[in-house]
């Protein structure tokens, strides 16, 4: 009995091993199209990075002439392995980068250089004998002190590598110097700071001239970008939003918006590298890259209070329908308005011009002006006869109407950094359009004022229906954020 | 006229230059202070950046020893160099990130001393003259390759080190391949590589044997506090927000949420590293660091909502007092469950333990049974005498009582992310609340079905004040979110 079960199981992991090896290459087969998809991704998502690479193998190969060329060889011997390690190192995918590891790599190596020679000399006064243990404490204390000094989170975000290598050089040339001689160890560390020198330098040069990625353009794009992406989101809104059939809008938003979010640390990480980059193209030297960071900033406020907004429209406001047609046009208007001065402020950005600075500030007008006539509105329906469904429904338009301020507010808070970063990073001005400006800039007016006005000017106390009066101006509202309860209070008082 | 005024030119300078003079120590003293301050300021607000240094200056000590000690300078010689630039690259602050750097080093060594080696060896078979063309080519090739992996963006989050160490030693050995002879290349490589592992490995050790900071350990906490953060606010947020006199609680509370919210990228950095460090303490190998980002993520989501109903409570609700104080006592019950669940299950994460899961499932449900609460003084209000007035008050109740539900509802989130993360875990679990099992589990019941419970069971259609049935059903309501409509559809029909 056993022999037919022993052959059929044989049979059967028999069978299994052959699947395996039939399966084998189909898998391998797919896990190697898997890579090459992830590969051939990553180069269309960035083919800077295609470039990157072929700069570095350039680099590379330019380097290692050190090693092939007899009069190099001769002068740096096998020394010429710290440029090699310079430009494997240094050499990042942005020029920024680049430049920040290769000025701190060559200011490093000199002072540790300068500090481990010092050192050095020193310990050898009291003797052979005492000397490694002099040249043991001075390493102990200098290592760790540099090093807690690297930890200081102002110092980590802009020299941590170049006090990474003072501690290497410092090491480095003190220690050496107990096995070799004076004029031995000099000559050693002046040979390595010479080859770290150029290896920089060549890092530099091809980084920066052969396809150069600017990290300070790249953050000027972001932030633009960033803008338009809330401005174009505002133009399609209302509209998607009054017909909340489909949800993939809201989640559209979501997504947009924590992209907007994330940008932050991004964001100052660029700012940083960029401060180490030369005047190039469009950018001068000392670029205010730090007043980006302001105008991101803004935006991503500006995106809170979109998504307030977004909030409280998506929740289908049950509105009889004549009104809501009627809300639609003007909430859409604002929105379009507000749309339109973002899209202004990032082209403003983006070509670096003021050109459209009036523009812009006149859409903001628009939008106030819109805002203005919802309480129009307001008015029209706190006049009506029906007044327990009109209070309701005024109830909601204030708060929109509230939400679209803040809305508008926080654009103008992005105008303001906007312009501040025009006058910081000289954008070019446009004469061309004075006589535009003159025939919008009637239109701004200050906010504040619009904000009490707009609804005293439509219910001054005196005018307001008398039976409300009693009771409702202490009755609830639910109207978010403090700064528009004045807004509201005035509509029901 | 020209002596006088030159002589009391020189003076008015002399005397710039005294006062500049006398101010100096003055000013390099107060330069020296806040440099002094900031260097005190990084070590008291984490002291284990000084013990940190301290570790630092005593591995670069005890790797020194290769130098002043006969016996392993006679075996390793110069070489003894890459095992000091070994440990002042690799030592990092936390355990995580040495033992990430570590393993990177030594793996990249090895196969990139191979690879540089075969190639080497390829390169000599066509003759002398073609070598060190045939080299460039491969160097050219091979480093632009690495290059581009490198920059894939899961290679760069967890290899990059790794492959900058292949790119490295492949051109040292394949380019030194060209001046030395075979056995030389191979002597030197195998020396590099041996003092390479010597320096990796004493750093290991000393990051994780002498005070050890597990970046785990910190992911672990982080997560933790952040849930405190938010359950403490949400514990003190209703008493705090209807007494809204001082702006100052608004401004602590987008703090707060700063943080939890600029928490997404640090975290991201540390369970990356995490995955790096062995079994310690609590922390098993393989211990789930990718579930801690899920319950960060659920707890940045919460942030938000409250966010949103602070923004919704600090709008100085108009609500009469009676009801405003009513409201408060349920409104402040709610938070305060709300804020116990969190710190329970900040708790349970911190302790590890599964105890409180009963616990917090209890809290949640009071929460539940406080909005339920909340809905039954709208069916008071909705059934008292003055309909317009109380309209408006169920309108910003209403709507209070969803922006609650909403915070409820992500808290339950986390809840179920914590609950895996236990059971990923392996939280130990106790017995002894079983009787408390048994006593408050029959407090819970499934959400949606009390959503929409609560509102028709306090409103049933045919029993509403049917003078509203006709035109309210329509009306507008401020309430946010679409997910919420159909409470609120049902509290006005």
């Amino acid at each position: 009995m056993a022999s037919p079960i022993t052959s059929q199981e044989n049979a059967t992991y028999f069978s299994c091993a052959c699947q395996w090896l039939r399966q084998l290459p189909k898998k391998s087969c797919k896990k190697a199209t898997n890579v090459a998809k992830k590969i051939k991704k990553s180069g269309q998502d960035d083919p800077r990075r295609i470039t990157h690479s072929l700069k570095v193998g350039f680099a590379l190969t330019l380097v290692s002439m050190f090693f092939y060329v007899q009069a190099l060889y001769d002068s740096f011997g096998v020394n010429a392995l710290w440029a090699i390690m310079t430009v494997v190192v240094v050499m990042e995918f942005s020029v920024g980068a680049t430049l920040g590891k290769g000025l701190n790599r060559m200011a490093a190596t000199l002072l540790g250089g300068f500090l481990g020679f010092g050192v050095q000399q020193l310990a050898t006064l009291p003797g052979k004998t005492n000397q490694p243990i002099l040249l043991a404490i001075f390493l102990f204390i200098i290592g760790a002190v540099m090093t807690y000094i690297r930890c200081i989170p102002g110092v980590k975000a802009k020299y941590d590598y170049g006090f990474s290598i003072f501690i290497l050089t410092f090491s480095l040339v003190s220690i050496s110097g107990y096995r070799n001689d004076e004029s031995e160890t000099l000559e050693l560390s002046c040979k390595r700071l010479f080859t770290i020198i150029i290896g920089s330098i060549l890092s530099m040069i091809v980084s920066a001239c052969i396809f150069p990625v600017w990290i300070g353009e790249d953050l000027h794009n972001s932030v633009a970008k960033n803008i338009e992406k809330i401005g174009d989101f505002l133009e399609g809104f209302i509209n998607d939003s009054f017909n909340v059939s489909e949800e993939k809008n809201e989640k559209s938003f979501a997504e947009e918006y924590e992209s907007v979010l994330n940008s932050k640390t991004k964001e100052e990480n660029m700012a940083n590298l960029a401060s180490w980059e030369p005047r190039h193209g469009k950018f001068q030297f000392n670029h205010p890259w730090k007043q980006y960071l302001k105008v991101g900033n803004s935006t991503r406020q500006c995106a809170y209070k979109i998504e307030a907004l977004d909030y409280h429209i998506k929740s289908k406001i049950q509105i009889t329908h004549e009104l809501r047609n009627k809300i639609k046009d003007t909430c859409q208007h604002i929105c379009l308005e507000s749309g339109k001065a973002l899209k202004e402020l990032s082209l403003s950005i983006k070509s670096m011009k003021c050109l459209s600075k009036t523009n812009y500030k006149a859409h903001i007008a628009n939008a106030k002006e819109a805002i203005e006539s919802l309480s129009t509105m307001l008015k029209s329906n706190l006049s009506g006869g029906v007044v327990e469904v009109n209070l309701l429904e005024v109830v909601a338009i204030a708060a929109m109407a509230s939400l679209l301020m803040d809305v508008v507010i926080s654009i103008e808070r992005i105008s303001e950094q906007v312009d501040e970063l025009a006058s910081l990073a000289h954008f070019k001005s446009h004469n061309n359009n004075v006589h535009e400006d003159q025939t919008k800039a009637t239109r701004t007016r200050p906010l504040p004022l619009l904000r009490e006005g707009i609804m005293k000017r439509f219910f001054p106390r005196d005018k307001m229906p008398h039976h409300h009066n009693n009771r409702i101006h202490e009755s609830s509202i639910c109207s978010p954020k403090q700064n528009r309860s004045s807004t509201i209070e005035v509509i029901v008082q």
